[in-house]
């Protein structure tokens, strides 16, 4: 195990850094340990000014002033060589060519971005629940020619997909596999950036669709939840959860709310007979991510937060709760048509994007897949 | 079949008449073109001060002349003898008793509130779908002693039951029994009544939980979607959709809109193989309920509109559709867990509660149950 | 005074017909007596599709069934030459030219937007308020060469605008002119039309800013309440209530509210003593505009409703008064400062927008301005 | 001056503590480098229990560990003797006889409660204002009989009066007194406290008056910005800014904002001529009240934030900076009306109520009213 000794800084670029997501890694990074911001990146309208100059700063607290001054550069790999880990926010349009270049330059991408979630070769992770998956990194960098030395790309999943899967993969460790899931979202306006939804379209109301976040969450959470697989060639790939079938049913929706996903969860398990509520509760209280046990920095000092008041959690009352790193489940109960249901609240700007991103880089320092 | 001779003109008395649902009967029935209200009860607060007086109105359209200086009598029979129908929108705490008083004295009492829900002998009806319950309202008359000749109890149902029983109900016609139910609600702040909700408890926010409001849909709706029986000594009760179990989950919650309940619903059908996404579309469209068929003038002239644009219904737009009499569904596709999945909007203050009560009371006048 | 006979239709054409003020043209026209939506016209992407197709339909009335199936045609006068009466809902960027044009073609050309407001010779039209401005057109026909026999552009006020000078100009009716006016409005999100405002810029939050709000405030106000002047050559002006120098402060926000702009009015009269509350009140309530004595069909049958409730008026009850055709003012009272303080509340996208440009056109017809 | 030596606790007793205003004070001790909270005193209906019982919280910090567990006194002095401070929480109603009880035992009692800022006797103060009122306190105590030796009674004032007066104390400090005020509120539904608010009545809503806090901001304003006369016989009291008449006129509303009350306010100043907006600016952004200069630890590090964007202060961005304890103000400019006009932004909660009477004893601390 690789740890950072003490005075060290990482130096960290930041792609697509006056977007939501980009913002959020700045203003997450300002207090990180040894991650220090170096260099930002965005289109060619913010080029060359400084950041405070060149963003719209939707934050609550002020631009840090490490960063205020910072000249922002073209998204291209050239400006950013001195930085030993690339976090980026940058949109799925542009996110596909740009992330592909910087890992062909030998850099280490931990992207927000949809754009690689589904390449076989690259690890989709939600990083209180599968930074094993990180063992298929050798083989992504292997398909380069020459074989890269440190690039690679790591995504992180959907805000949505990663409410839904902590406490899954809390329940499949502690009981066995899942077979079937029924997922209602109630999702925040934040989850689709800025300027995203319009007022007219929300206020008062609920939109009950949301483009491709269905597909994304049913998708994703078998690649998350499976493992990863060998052939006889010692070729890996993501098994998908196949070994027992999982059914997911989502149906996503967005509610006028600010800041937080919040989603009801009915859960059947393949083994018999399935767990009680309070055997559910006690093992997602108890479920202790591989992030935290070994010390991430940015990991969240308990991953899930069960709650016993009949109504909570609650977006507003409970998505800061330890700096939106970990989720809150309540309302366990007995479900008349699978097992078990509960309630999951997911911070969907933290945990469910950069702040996974960041703990995804620790993590990888640590297993010493970046190298300082 | 009874019909209403033009121009004849029906005395109706309102009860809880300064309440949410109260004021929403009286608003309904401003332009109904026999029923005439003709006396108002309330609590002691209340009586003797004339009805502008009396009550804080929150509708948008200004209080009905007709109603405007009619004074307010306190709750007890003798002062609603002159009326045919009795409406009520009293609060459930005092429902019982009071609602019972009525029905001693000899008055047919629609009601609103959950009180007699329950009952054995008092039909649960949301009238687009089981106004044939009434049938068991001979033998709720003749439990008095002596046998009541006119009076009786009929309760509408809850606003969440009621927009999920109205599709459901359209597609065990078409497609036979269903087995299980899996609903989700995002409910509306109107219906929780005023004061109601705290701004504070809801702004910004999605609280997960309605006392008692879960058991309420999972209960109400075998009564409702379940059959009258008879047994060998003619004795009928309610069969609770036993022929076939019904398995219902229902997952509650309070959302940040003023008025209209989006639930997202999955069903499995016990007949395999289950209808294709469309014919679940056509069979909802065509669904003709007898309060439509037999012409009763507050019944929507399209019980279910059935949408086919990705993101609707939504309440602030959908609420309004047919005066809030008729219920929205869109969205319908195959669900991976059970058959099929869809969502539904119902106006929780129209057919949730005061419509549903009126147009109960039109079909019982239809029926000969009310004489006139 | 010309009148419009019985069965009469009068062709429309409606300018921006997909945008939310060209939407809102179409919802209200839908019930008119006369007015028929003949020609319908929006930008390039639109053009060549039946209308339901074209529109992204934001109203809660379904679009009116002789508007559906109309093909969308480019805003060039040759397609609208069998109109009598434009109706334009253009953005401001695009107006200036196509009114123009439509003006030259010899059209009549009732506008919403701001780009004509400020010319000397075209009317700005508050028709509850100053229709008698309308004795510009003649001079406006014969600035062109030849001079047009039927062409003219009339605008309408901003709809803040329009909020205060409908109570100011009830009590300048009464009580002479006003020196002094400070206002702050509170404004609903549908006045920045659609996508407008981001829901993350306005959930939660107050926007002390809309660009350019309080300079249209500052100066329409001026146009609107001043009178028309004549040269010794015979030419007509704009008087910009020059005789009695007005002095206007606006301070203008965005609130989360979805329709109906509320703002708070402080006035200081010119002549002493002021009027009292009383007597304000009693103007207000009696005040009569010429559109509505005339009998304008879309005129509001009571222009300024005054409420004796402290709490009123409020954006959501009252804003659908009398089809947000009028304006409401509660809270009369003395001013520490000025002389009168009231707040007074405007639908924006009804009398504060397309309503404005209905009613101008109907009096334009009544004055035979246009002819019919 | 008297400070806090290192390491000194100063014990602390909260009234009210389960009241909204009562929570904040627990949440903003938690880290306070000297007061430590020592006893909580409610209503009977939470006497006696473990205040985590007790208390229906609602802040977004959990409860403090040092006082989930301390049990809930009556509001009766004999509880609360060892306290040097008593923090004042209360509602109007119970506040008058309790706090008096306080006081009339020896108790140093800081209010948040407006039954005493109309005594002649007792300071309103504002603590980046007015703490020079404390002089009154000697002649307060004296009052009683025998002579209080440490007891009193200080008020914080009303939350939109708070945000009125620092800019104009501000002003007046370097420009001389004001003569005019016109001042138009958008305040939070939080300053109703909770239940508070019905989102009833506040959902896409202004509510354009809010009971007495026009009066309060009217008279509150006078004492706060008054100076403190001696007569003859040397008796005290506050001048009520009469040696330059103030005339205020307030407009308050309500709106659906969760924190921050955003206020318009346009002021003539008795100097002529009237400093430029940039002087203006200056002058805000240069005040550095006595709380500040003398290191209170709550006092904000700066009291005025002025802003130079167009479209600020915002109440959802703004609110939080310096921790809720200073003012933003922005869009200085001219006013056509008076002089000079801006927007300012006051968290209600913080130093709009509790974050007040944290400073004002610190100050009492430093100028030895107080004494350890």
């Amino acid at each position: 195990m690789h740890g950072v000794p003490a005075g060290t800084k990482v130096y960290v670029g930041v792609l697509g850094a006056t977007g939501t997501v980009g913002q959020r890694f700045i203003a997450l990074l300002a207090g990180h340990p040894y991650f220090v911001v170096h260099a930002l990146g965005a289109s060619t309208r913010s080029t060359g000014k400084p950041y405070f100059q060149a963003v719209h700063w939707k934050q609550t607290d002020p631009i840090p002033n490490a960063v205020r001054e910072l000249v922002v550069q073209p998204c291209s790999p050239e400006h950013f060589l001195e930085c030993t880990v690339i976090f980026s926010g940058l949109d799925a349009d542009a996110a596909g060519d740009i992330e592909g270049a910087f890992r062909a330059a030998d850099l280490a991408v931990f992207s927000n971005a949809k754009s690689y979630r589904r390449d076989p070769h690259v690890p989709l992770v939600v990083p209180l629940v599968n930074t094993h998956h990180f063992s298929i990194i050798h083989q992504q960098r292997s398909l380069h020619s020459p074989p890269l030395k440190k690039g690679f790309i790591v995504t992180n999943a959907n805000c949505s997909t990663t409410g839904a899967v902590i406490p899954m993969a809390a329940l499949e460790r502690a009981f066995g596999p899942i077979e079937s899931a029924m997922i209602t979202t109630m999702q925040a306006i934040s989850g689709a950036g800025y300027p995203g939804v319009p007022s007219l379209d929300i206020f008062d109301n609920v939109v009950p669709y949301i483009s491709g976040e269905e597909e994304k969450m049913e998708w994703e959470t078998l690649k998350i939840l499976g493992g990863v697989a060998e052939r006889d060639d010692g070729a890996k790939h993501f098994d998908m959860h196949s070994r027992t079938p999982l059914r997911i049913s989502a149906s996503c929706t967005r509610v006028p709310v600010l800041e937080g996903h919040t989603e009801t969860i009915s859960l059947r398990f393949a083994h018999r007979p399935p767990p009680s509520p309070q055997q559910v509760r006690d093992a997602l209280s108890a479920f202790t991510p591989a992030v935290q046990a070994l010390g991430c920095p940015s990991a969240p000092r308990h991953a899930i937060h069960v709650h016993e008041e009949p109504d909570r959690p609650q977006p507003r009352l409970d998505r800061n709760y330890l700096a939106g790193a970990g989720v809150s489940v309540g309302r366990v109960r007995q479900c008349p048509v699978l097992d078990i249901k509960f309630v999951v609240l997911v911070n969907n700007v933290n945990i469910g994007a950069a702040t996974s991103s960041i703990i995804n880089a620790e993590m990888a320092i640590l297993k010493g897949i970046v190298e300082l």
